[in-house]
């Protein structure tokens, strides 16, 4: 009965942390069929269809499934209000979430798609002018795995610059780089060597091994297509997708056993769902004692530095730390792309705070930063997102606190920065049921792509969990000093060693001995008097010895006193902005990609300059040896200043040669024709997204490209200056 | 008779690439009673210990080991003449090795060393400020694992931003960046599966490991240590010191026995040496068929990707590609620092030549550029580095061609602006026994440090060694088209299948053959005619088939015909700088590390700006609440401008806190004073290395202090335009 929370606590409350590998996230993948439609030529931008949505027409084709979402999210409340226990909720939240997923199908399925976005073209042009390729190609290349080459390595690195100048600069984080290879006991404390882990079922013959989900997803799609299947088999194969995303082991078992569902590879049966741990295992030296994992996230690397870190801080709160790095998850079988991968580069920051004071002093910077709120109570509505100011959702509650709405909203301003288009952006609220039962509030920024909603970055506030689970595998205490308004006296009750006796008997070890006295609780200090005031021995664990250490009242004594403190020990909150670079890589490049009104041929990445991979292309428009002087002065301009450019001197037509970089996004084109070489020589500049030129001198050329590159000014702000070059693009 | 040789095949023709963790490396780690020496207090600065080194009475100590070395270089040499065998000469180079390094062991301490320079007190430094720490320290630590704190993290950035910049955007390189997870295939192509191996022991009651040549070394340095030892002892174990450098396990396992060695923490039995491979070992996917390990180097990742690079860049020879990632290393027992870790940053570039061509269109631009350079020659004659430009090193042969010089004076160049001492760095070549057989040249960057002489860059010609193993082991050509200066007849001989007859048999798969076909060498194809035309059948392997196809003269028959060709296949050289950042680091801060004169309390780092980790520290002289209007605007400027500061409105006295700020490296200081609130307002600026300021208005500060971080002008220059600002550093 109490199946979907036990699989919530056993798999997702870790899983369902960022980039969530656990069976969460496939309601986000949306069936086979809908990128299909993708590739179909419709009347529409799609980038208009959350706008296009609201039209009384779409809306009474949805009215009906919102109404049925609604219908099992009133009854939710009503049974949460009356306080009824988890497991009679329960089954009404798998049906509440399979009516939500019918309700987002249809939502696609009507929403006008872009004009003839074919996912094949943009990745065929991603590998061909290599931004990324599958990784040791030539060897045959390893699922999951890829490479990026000089594009999308260039884009990359801007991507990531800018975040560090956004999150780290902006707010004085203090950014730290740990290891990859982490030790077992870490990991445990964590929670991820028990709980990060996906269903998966074997070929009892071949051994293969297929995500359970995956492949009861694949099963079902496959006979939904199949005109023989009948109406009754449909409707119940219909219901197992919906509700998949909230199944556990026994009742994916009894979906396959129901099916008869085999290996389709190979024909043969499957066994049962066992759960597969998704970190890479190794060993640290040679004697194979030292178990380590790769990291499946960098937050860990951040949790165990927490003390050097509040000491850099000069031991106060609220500061942030951050780490940009690589995480690694051995996905069972991925196959999107880049969006589900096993090495991956991941932006954390773990912003720590006094669990009472979540107020941001910058918030009033950001408060009118209208976001796209897909929240909770919407969700169990059947409504959709809507645009809200940050500040009224903070004020009204539907965000937890400032410090996270400011982390959403600043969030927003950088995925905007870099590409993202705001119709197809949205922050999807966690329901209480799918969030960890520690955290308090969690939202995802999802983007839009031809793979469905995905979710590229997560915002969490975990309260004070991860610093508690380290305290207790460590005993390090990890908490900070907080100064009270006004000092209060406390009852301290205290174990005080004989340090004669101890000494004596255990020497150097004796040490130990005090400072395991020292941490010692309350309660077990209250324990221990007991027992020896009552002449007994009590037992003392002491880091370093092998033994116990035996205590009686000759060894130890207990001392009561009051005492003025003025400060008290709390362990902060964590709210948690976490980003996947590659995901929202490639849902910018999605965003980017446009093709030319007539020419469907030619494709283009409208890629904000401040992510393009190169700055410039330098054209010459002959290879007139004339020009050649006019060029090294350009190439040098170019180089003094930094600005990364590209060399066509090939003998292409100049309309192809435009053609070709505007293929890979480069955002301006200097190109040297005969009129540059008169005095003063000038060159034209190209914007590649509008085809527009305009004329100026050299000596003025590298200034206005650093500042179109860095943003300082617009392309709009270039045109207002400089005057307009007519040209024609011939091919 | 042949160890040294097996042993520098089987192990170290991989292992001395770069970070070389070989014993080959151990060379160069001086014994422990010289970084003791280090800590004392000498009368002149190790600075000048080059030039020191020159004086009559040192050369004079030095004459015998010179001659002693040279000795050994000349019977080399003159065997070498004679065509001797490498059998012959091998016993011969061990002899040379440690009469080499007993001549280095000899100059280290002959030359004076820095005033006061104490290990301990940098490393402290460095861990209390967080540059950087142990890795999950709360969990007890890893050894060989280090965790980069703000300061670190910063500092290691700014490094790689300029590295970027001096080679990648200089040069126009095609960056990339690669997995780290690694298929085993790919690294049994390039030799790290069978020779990346230390040698090691293990005690045989407890199973601790010990990497075997550290554990000699320990022994007998603490047997020399021993007063009771007798001299003949002492002669023996000096002797095995100087030659443990080029132990197999064969000599490690004789020293073992003849000395009795035991293990050092349990005085237990220890096993013959075994060689452990250095890679960290896990598997992708759940059904653990695909072994993987984690790269020892970042170069594969290139290697591997060759035919999309070459695309990329038009077909066009030369190009480099370059990468910046992790690289693991499973150390046996990893005890020196930063200098020897498990999980490290490298910057490689792998730069593809034609071998015929290696002269480089930029290089009389460096030509003038003077590096020390430790030849091979110098070696052999016991002689020191000598001061040298690359020009001249080129045109006389030293250093094999303008490529790999190119390379060493941009690597010279660049160590120079982190902020190596000059003085303090040297490109050691390898000898020809220490280099793999197929490198062409190599020198090591290597810096001085309280640990020797490390090897912190590695400057090789390798041949076309890699291309070729990655085509051996995938059968793709990993090859370049060159353009013959003129046209030529060639003799093609091929197979020609006979299509009907094989795609009647074979129906789809026939395909697979004409593949196989055309993969062929001529070689291949004579030998199949020679058994066709006598009626036999030629048993081809077809990829993707199971079973060899039996070829006969019905299925197939050989064609000859002349074809003028206009270009050739040529495998590239490959020309390889590598850098190992963190070790490059640690040497930057120690040639940085100083005390203020009269004051030995008050140390300092004096970074150069453009890695200082942060740029400035901005210090309201009072708490009073009239500066504070003036340091919020400070900020803005600061902030608007991307400059980054650390404020320090701590109640300290401003001597202190000067002196807290100089501590960590950073180079300049802005005070607001009450000075300041005159019209127009203005504050001084401080240069932490000699603690002179300057008083300049806000207005201008912001500009004045990014160009003076971006090093685009020198604090000289400042000086020069503002007005000195007199005060007294009172604490």
């Amino acid at each position: 009965m109490n199946r979907i929370f036990s699989q919530l606590t056993s798999v997702s409350c870790v899983a369902t942390r960022f980039l969530s590998p656990s069976a969460s996230a496939a309601i986000k993948v949306t069936p086979p069929d809908l990128s299909q439609r993708f590739s179909k030529k419709r009347r529409h931008k799609r980038s208009d269809w959350l706008r296009v949505m609201a039209t009384p027409e779409i809306e009474a084709q949805l009215a009906p499934y919102r109404l049925a979402v609604k219908e099992y999210g009133d009854k939710i409340r009503a049974l949460k209000e009356q306080g009824a226990a988890k497991a009679e909720i329960a089954p009404l939240v798998v049906e509440l979430k399979a009516r939500k997923k019918r309700l987002e199908d249809k939502e696609l399925e009507l929403a006008p798609v872009d004009e003839g976005f074919q996912r094949e073209r943009l990745e065929d042009l991603l590998k061909r002018r290599f931004f990324y390729t599958q990784s040791f190609e030539i060897y045959g290349g390893v699922t999951g795995l890829y490479d990026f080459g000089p594009m999308g390595c260039s884009m990359k690195k801007n991507m990531l610059d800018l975040w560090r100048r956004h999150f780290v600069l902006e707010e004085k984080m203090l950014e730290v780089e740990c290891t990859a290879l982490t030790p077992e006991p870490v990991l445990k404390a964590s929670g991820h060597v028990e709980r990060f882990a996906d269903w998966m079922v074997k070929d009892v013959v071949k051994g293969d091994c297929h995500r359970a989900d995956h492949l009861i997803k694949d099963f079902c799609e496959k006979q939904l297509q199949d005109t023989k299947t009948s109406e009754e088999v449909r409707a119940g194969l219909t219901d197992v997708l919906a509700k998949l995303e909230g199944f556990d082991d026994k009742d994916m078992w009894s979906v396959i056993q129901k099916y008869n569902i085999k290996s389709p590879t190979t024909g043969n049966d499957l066994t049962e769902p066992v759960a597969f741990n998704m970190m890479f295992a190794s060993q640290i030296g040679p004697t194979g004692d030292v178990k380590a994992f790769l990291r499946p996230e960098t937050a860990q690397g951040i949790f165990v530095n927490f003390k050097r870190l509040l000491e850099f801080n000069q031991g106060k709160l609220p500061f942030a730390a951050a780490q940009i790095g690589s995480g690694f998850r051995n996905e069972i079988s991925p196959r999107q792309g880049l969006i589900r991968v096993r090495e991956f580069t991941m932006c954390e920051i773990e912003h720590f705070v006094d669990p009472t004071q979540k107020d941001y002093p910058k918030f009033h910077k950001v408060k009118d930063v209208e976001l796209m709120l897909l929240s909770a109570c919407n969700q169990m509505d059947g409504k959709g997102a809507e645009k809200m100011s940050v500040g009224n959702a903070v004020s009204s509650g539907i965000i937890n606190n400032e410090t996270l709405g400011y982390y959403m909203a600043r969030t927003h301003l950088y995925l905007m920065r870099i590409g993202i288009d705001p119709q197809k952006l949205r922050f999807r609220q966690h329901l209480a049921n799918e969030m960890a039962h520690y955290a308090k509030d969690c939202w995802d920024a999802e983007c839009l792509t031809s793979y469905g909603w995905i979710e590229c970055v997560g915002n969490a506030d975990r309260s004070c969990f991860d610093l508690e689970q380290h305290t207790k595998a460590t005993k390090v205490k990890l908490v900070a000093e907080k100064k009270l308004s006004e000092p209060k006296m406390v009852n301290i009750v205290e174990a005080m060693p004989n340090k004669a006796a101890l000494g004596k008997a255990y020497k150097a070890e004796a040490k130990k001995i005090y400072t395991a006295l020292e941490d010692l609780t309350t309660e077990q200090v209250e324990e221990l008097k007991k027992t020896v005031s009552s002449g007994g021995s009590y037992n003392l664990k002491v880091k370093g010895l092998d033994k116990p250490v035996e205590l009686t009242s000759a060894l130890v004594s207990v001392k009561r006193h009051e005492k003025k403190v003025h400060v008290e020990e709390i362990v902060p909150s964590v709210i948690e902005p976490s980003f996947g670079i590659g995901r929202v890589m490639y849902a910018a490049l999605e965003h980017s990609f446009r093709m030319r009104e007539g020419d469907e041929k030619r494709t283009f990445l409208a890629l904000k300059p401040i992510v393009a991979p190169i700055n410039c292309t330098l054209l010459p428009i002959s290879s007139n040896a004339r020009l050649e002087p006019i060029v090294a002065r350009v190439e040098e301009e170019l180089s003094k200043n930094e600005i990364s450019y590209k060399l066509d001197d090939s003998s292409g037509s100049i309309g192809r040669r435009y053609a070709r970089t505007d293929e890979i996004g480069i955002p301006f084109g200097i190109t040297v024709d005969f009129e540059s070489e008169a005095e003063p020589q000038s060159v034209t500049l190209r914007h590649a997204e509008s085809m527009k030129q305009i004329r100026l001198e050299i000596s003025e050329l590298a200034d206005l490209v650093k500042k179109l590159s860095n943003e300082t000014i617009s392309w709009a702000d270039a045109q207002a200056k400089y005057p307009a070059f007519e040209t024609k693009e011939s091919e």
